[in-house]
């Protein structure tokens, strides 16, 4: 739906909770499908939010809930009452319900659990222990699993006595008497089979399976590299834990990407275009108060040379240039290696490959770019000593840069960091600095000629 | 698989083929799965890659071609001779058998198509108009279609009877009796439905779909909104034409992200971390350039100053902090708008609600960045007035950084340009010319004080 229209809904919506007319609300709502339903509700104020949970059935907030991202669902539900908040997740997907919990104190987990229905509540319970962010915080329940013994019509009655109530059943998972994984059957083979074939004929035997800790990241890459729509999820005995569905692996997918390229910039991916200033003021003081004193630490080093400065004052205008050439050089080479390091394209075994690289297309660029700068600056200031200086100053800057740009992240890598976090920062000064230190430092040696 | 592995059996495959051995080579292949197999080939180098190629069945091609990312399909395919081409184009889903033949050249598509199987074909050239990035591009022929009138039971024994190939069918679609698609049905809800409902009652009438030239990242965009499986494609009189898939989609959203990220910096989305080093620098070399004289815009406006540099030289030490500030902050603040436009959260719309809650961040972390600002150069160089024209330009510079954070990426989209085209460098070009402007300006005007 487009944005324009979620605003006007939500105005709808809005202005007949104001005029008491709370069916119409309620109905304006009905009419959407529940993805488009939670994102209007999303864009009304805390009141009027307020009024729709008490209007609202505890399964239709719970279709709400499903649709909403993680940081609006904790928000909303927050602030439902403890009794009603056990109705509705009674309704929502376990992993669902599991994240919701996660962020309640403690004590109100207990009392929210103990309100649900026993079946919900102990599929909730088998989920709690793993993080939000593992395969374990992502599966689903397995609704229906088959033996290789049975047929493929056995199969087909067992779909059709236990009617699982969700559309996620398109992998059938086979396990064997001692509860193992031992194959997966698509839906379509088993309806296309001839019914008598057995389950242990027709299905793969060679299924692809994670363990609950196995990291979110790991396993959008791994249902992403061989086009899995479900991934069992299996304890150290190969027992059948769970399965994680490629529609929450999507939303994975989307976060994580917005996680590096945030982290690139120092930014926290709890930030949100509209979201509160304070939240973006405290989420983004501590990192600009760091990249004060390395742009400090950079000042001090034209410190140095303050004396060269106040007899050629053209150093000044120029530095700019080497600095700001070289911080973009090397921005390029660490977005392409921090992106390629999170596709699993390339990891820190190719080192030399890529210095090798970087090293010649920055002699190659450098070429280009250094003479550019010395007809430049020739022509502008017409010092021909200060152009070879800049020009010079300019190919080792962009060397530099294209080294620490693979460096850089392979070194957070090899020490288990996120190469995205803060290799912008890092970068930036590391580039600032050396650029200052040779273009002054050449300008400072040759000084009797410029 | 890991990295390593991939690595060790490449180089084991290359082995065996260097040493006459083709069958071993073939076999260490035949034991992966597909994904791993396309893989392991990409890494080999050309000539190994060619024997293979003369090694393996087309259908073996075809499977391996189907894993690869477009980049090395398209460079695999071009090496290929015609008439092999066309029996592994016969092998392939149609969306990639269309996308390698966009890849070539006008005379070589006809020659290629000439030699293709009848239905292959035909199937092909239904989606040759369309282009690789929109809906039609990305779409696949729909294999069995129901109607309303039939029942459960009739369904699935069209299912037997034709026996779709792929695993692609999870939602069945539904059309009338013009063939305009009026529901959707998922495999599920067939199997577990009493034998004799008929379709139309078991059928969900509200479908979402899609044109054949809508855009990939709407096409994106809307499954993962609506946590679809696969979303029909139909042309102007709602006639079905085919469906886009989650796996593709997936892949999509990588691309995306990727481009987003490295549209930012200035880079393309052609280039790869373990590329050619001629295509970077052919991709990079322009950007550079553009970068090299946006440099010297800032440098001329520091230029202007020379006269108050060259009485006050500690003004180049201090002056690389402010801007780096201001580049930083706004940064931070493109990062956010271009992630939130891209994933639909906010739009042109909201302009003045955005640019409302950055002036506050900016007054709020400017307070705190200022005052940290004029006490180290307090501390550093005693100066009293050099540590307030410091702080003062600090704070104007990062409202500067805020606003036009938000101003660019949002110009750009108005001007139906993608926001992360060269944000980060437009951004940066204003960024420095202002704070090198305010900076160098107030101390010039107080230079009797400093």
């Amino acid at each position: 739906m487009e944005n324009i229209q979620v605003h006007e809904l939500a105005k709808n919506v809005a202005r007949a909770l104001r005029e008491g007319k709370p069916t119409e609300a309620v109905e304006v709502l009905a009419r959407l499908h529940p993805a488009d339903r939670a994102e209007v509700f999303c864009h009304l104020d805390r009141a009027d939010q307020n009024r729709l949970l008490t209007l609202l059935t505890p399964e239709e907030i719970g279709e709400i809930l499903e649709y909403m991202t993680e940081d609006e669902r904790h928000e909303v539900a927050t602030r439902m009452e403890l009794g009603t908040l056990s109705r509705v997740l009674d309704e929502v997907d376990s992993d669902v319900a599991a994240d919701v919990l996660h962020e309640l104190p403690r004590g109100e987990v207990e009392q929210v659990l103990s309100q649900m229905k026993a079946k919900e509540r102990a599929e909730v319970e088998r989920l709690l222990p793993y993080a939000d962010a593992s395969a374990g915080g992502l599966m689903l329940p397995v609704p229906v699993v088959l033996r290789p013994w049975m047929t493929a019509e056995d199969a087909i009655n067992l779909l059709r006595r236990e009617k699982p109530d969700t559309d996620i059943v398109y992998y059938l998972f086979v396990v064997d008497e001692n509860d193992r994984l031992v194959g997966v059957v698509s839906l379509r083979q088993l309806v296309i089979a001839d019914p008598d074939t057995p389950i242990g004929q027709i299905m793969d035997p060679q299924v692809i399976y994670v363990g609950p800790d196995t990291d979110q990241e790991e396993v959008a890459r791994l249902m992403e590299h061989y086009d899995l729509l479900a991934l069992p999820v299996v304890d150290r005995d190969r027992r059948l834990l769970g399965m994680v569905l490629i529609e929450d692996v999507v939303d994975v997918i989307e976060e994580e990407a917005t996680e590096d390229m945030f982290r690139m910039v120092g930014l926290s991916e709890e930030e949100r275009a509209l979201g509160p200033v304070s939240q973006s003021v405290r989420l983004r003081l501590p990192w600009l108060v760091i990249n004060l004193y390395t742009a400090f630490l950079a000042g001090w080093v034209v410190s140095l040379f303050e004396d060269t400065i106040a007899k050629v004052a053209a150093l000044a205008a120029i530095m700019p240039v080497i600095s700001g050439q070289g911080g973009n050089d090397g921005i390029q080479t660490v977005t392409v290696i921090i992106r390629s390091l999170a596709l699993g394209e390339v990891d820190v075994r190719d080192l030399f490959r890529l210095l090798r690289k970087q090293v010649l297309i920055a002699l190659a660029n450098g070429a280009v770019i250094g003479t550019l700068t010395a007809l430049t600056v020739l022509l502008w200031k017409g010092n021909a000593a200060l152009a070879v200086v800049a020009a010079v100053a300019m190919v080792l800057n962009m060397l530099v840069a294209g080294i620490f740009g693979v460096v850089i992240p392979l070194t957070l890598k090899v020490l288990r960091r996120d190469p995205a976090q803060a290799s912008g920062v890092i970068l930036t000064t590391f580039t600032d600095v050396c650029s200052f230190f040779i273009f002054l430092g050449l300008a400072t040696l040759l000084l009797g000629w410029i």
